[in-house]
C-alpha cells in the first residue's frame, strides 16, 4: 500500500505542493524523496495515485498519475456532537469517529463538561483535532477528512436546531437528532425502531451525562433518546459504540 | 453512588474480608474506614450493600447488608477471542470489552502477533489483565468479572472448537462462532442474518489483520465471517465496534 498525503488543493493540472507538515512527513519521517510513488488525498472524497516531482526544503511537488481507490464511505452521513471530555480524551475521540466514517464532528460544552467554549479557543485545541483527523483518515484510508467545528454551548446549538436565530447552522445540519443517555434518565428507544435517514445527528454527552435541564431540552426539541445498555460506558469510547451500533441497526456501514 | 468493592468469596455468613489490593484502595486512596457504606461484588453476579466492619492493617473486614442492585448483563453471553496486541493495547481492550459486557475473555497468538505465547506467561501478563477486568467491572457497575483465559495459540483454539484431542475446552466455549475480517479477505455476512444465539464467540484479529492459512482454518472449522465496513479499524478498539455491532443486531444489549 503506496504512504497517503493530504493535498486539499488538488489543482486540475494534477501537479500541486504538499501542506508544510505533510511535506515533513514525506521527507524526513518516511524519508521519500523524488520519483517515489505516493497516494494523495484531497480531504474533500478524491484520491490519486500521484508521483513525488519535486523536493526543495518543505517544499514538496507531487504530480497524481490517475485515481485511487479510498475507503469507502459510510452509507449514513454521520454528524457526531459531541460533549468536550477533559484533556486528551477528546484527541481519542476525534480519531476513532473519523475511523468510523463520522463526516462532522460538532463540539459541543455541556452543564457538566469541565472546560468552556472560551478556554478551548485559546488552547488551539479545535486546529489540534483537525490534525488528528487528518492523520486518521490516513490511517483508515479515507479521502475525506471530517469537518471539525468550533465548538459551541449545547444550548446555542439545541437553538440552531430549532431554526431560532438568524445566526443557526445550515440546513444540513438540521438532520434528525439522535440523542445516546443512560437508561436511569427516561424512556428510550431501539435504534432499530428509528425510521432510517441519510443523515443523522448522534448527541454524545460527557462523563457525568446529561442534566436534567439538558434532558429536559432535548424533549423539547423533539430529539430520539437511545440507551446503550444499563452498563456505564466511558465517555471516550461512547461515541464509537454509538456509531457501530447505529450502522448496524441501519446498515450504514 | 456506594463505592463498589470485589469480594470474591462473601460468606454465607455476610462478613468477609476484602482482599488486600482492595483493602489498600478503601483505606488508603478512598480513605473509608469502620462504619462506612461500601457495596461489595463477588465477580459472579452478586452485588450487596455492606458496611465496613473492621479495619486492622490491610485487613479489612465487612458485613453485608442486603442485596443492592448491579448493572444488568448483557443479553448475549459474548467470548472474546481476541489476537494479542502489541504493548499496553490489551489493558484498554480488556477494560473496554469487560464494560461492553463480555463474559469470556480468550487471548489468542496469531501469525501475525508480535508476541508469543511463552513470553506472555513469564509477563505475568494475565493477571495483570485480570486486575484489569475486576477495576473495570467496578467502574461500570457490574457484578460480574470477566473470566480472562491464559492465551492460547489461534491454532489450539480452533482446533479445541472442532472436539478435537481431549484437552479441548469445555463444551460452552463451542458456541457459534464469528469472525470479524477485512472485506478484502473474502465473502461476509451481515450480522443480523446470522441466526441470533444466547452466546457466541466473537473473533477479532491483530494489527496486521488474519493471514491466508488462518483464513483458510476460520473457513474449514465453520465460523462465519463478518465484516465491520470497509474502513480499516484500529485493532485495539475493533472489539468494541465488533460487540457493539452485535448487540445492536440481536438486541443483546
Amino acid at each position: 500500500m503506496r504512504p497517503r498525503f493530504f493535498l486539499p488543493d488538488i489543482a486540475d493540472t494534477g501537479v500541486g505542493s504538499l501542506p508544510e507538515d505533510e511535506a515533513a512527513h514525506l521527507t524526513r519521517v518516511l524519508r521519500l524523496g523524488v520519483g517515489d510513488d505516493i497516494d494523495v488525498f484531497d480531504g474533500v472524497g478524491r484520491m490519486f495515485h500521484a508521483r513525488v516531482e519535486s523536493v526543495a526544503g518543505v517544499r514538496v511537488t507531487v504530480r497524481t498519475l490517475g485515481p485511487a481507490s479510498a475507503a469507502p464511505e459510510a452509507a449514513v452521513r454521520v454528524t457526531l456532537v459531541m460533549a468536550v471530555l477533559k484533556g486528551d480524551k477528546m484527541d481519542d475521540v476525534v480519531r476513532d469517529a473519523t475511523m468510523m466514517g463520522v463526516v462532522v464532528l460538532q463540539p459541543v460544552v455541556t452543564a457538566r463538561s469541565e472546560v468552556r467554549v472560551a478556554s478551548l479557543g485559546r488552547s488551539h485545541r479545535v486546529e489540534r483535532l483537525r490534525r488528528i483527523a487528518v492523520s486518521s483518515a490516513k490511517q483508515c484510508g479515507r479521502a475525506t477528512v471530517p469537518d471539525v467545528r468550533p465548538p459551541l454551548e449545547l444550548r446555542t446549538w439545541i437553538a440552531g436546531q430549532a431554526g431560532r436565530g438568524g445566526d443557526g447552522p445550515p440546513r444540513h445540519e438540521r438532520d434528525p437528532a439522535i440523542v445516546f443517555q443512560e437508561p436511569s434518565l427516561g424512556a428510550t428507544t431501539a435504534l432499530r425502531d428509528l425510521p432510517r435517514a441519510a443523515a443523522v445527528q448522534l448527541v454524545v454527552g460527557p462523563e457525568g451525562g446529561w442534566s436534567e435541564d439538558e434532558h429536559a431540552a432535548f424533549q423539547s426539541a423533539g430529539f430520539r433518546a437511545v440507551s446503550l445498555g444499563g452498563r456505564t460506558l466511558r465517555a471516550d469510547v461512547a461515541p464509537l459504540v454509538a456509531m457501530a451500533a447505529l450502522f448496524e441497526a441501519w446498515q450504514g456501514w
